[in-house]
């Protein structure tokens, strides 16, 4: 397949997962509701999103540094809520 | 650095970000509670999801291509219990 398009879904793909987690830190800012939420998750998560953050810098991706420092903010927040207001 | 720490960096952030939506998957099977959850969130993240599945295909990365796998299981069924629990 043609490797314009391939690059064109990968773009798609990240926009997509790091954009998704602005409407869950927006909704538990807002509603302080996190019975649901996983703690382990957001824990596991927002360090792995960390050491994403690390190998995007250290390999020099750019791309891969931006969306997960994006990332890493939002599910930061959601792992602070739900600290707090668990 | 040396590329193989910046390798194993890499291995541990996708263990972990892929790792990670298991307990969540677990606790919404389990509680069926699902009034935190955004529904945007998990809609976004699914699709994202299976685009970088279908990236990792067309590209040739099997490491790509299986943790978003194994993560598309795991957002899949909260997305369905989010839909018929909400």
């Amino acid at each position: 397949m043609n490797l314009n398009i391939i690059a064109i879904i990968g773009y798609c793909a990240a926009f997509g997962t790091t954009i998704s987690f602005l409407p869950q830190a927006i909704k538990t800012i807002q509603t302080k509701d996190t019975s649901g939420i996983s703690l382990p998750m957001y824990a596991l998560f927002t360090a792995g999103t960390l050491l994403w953050l690390l190998y995007g810098i250290l390999s020099d991706s750019l791309p891969v540094a931006i969306a997960n420092a994006i990332t890493l903010i939002f599910a930061s927040i959601i792992l602070v809520y739900k600290i707090r207001y668990k």
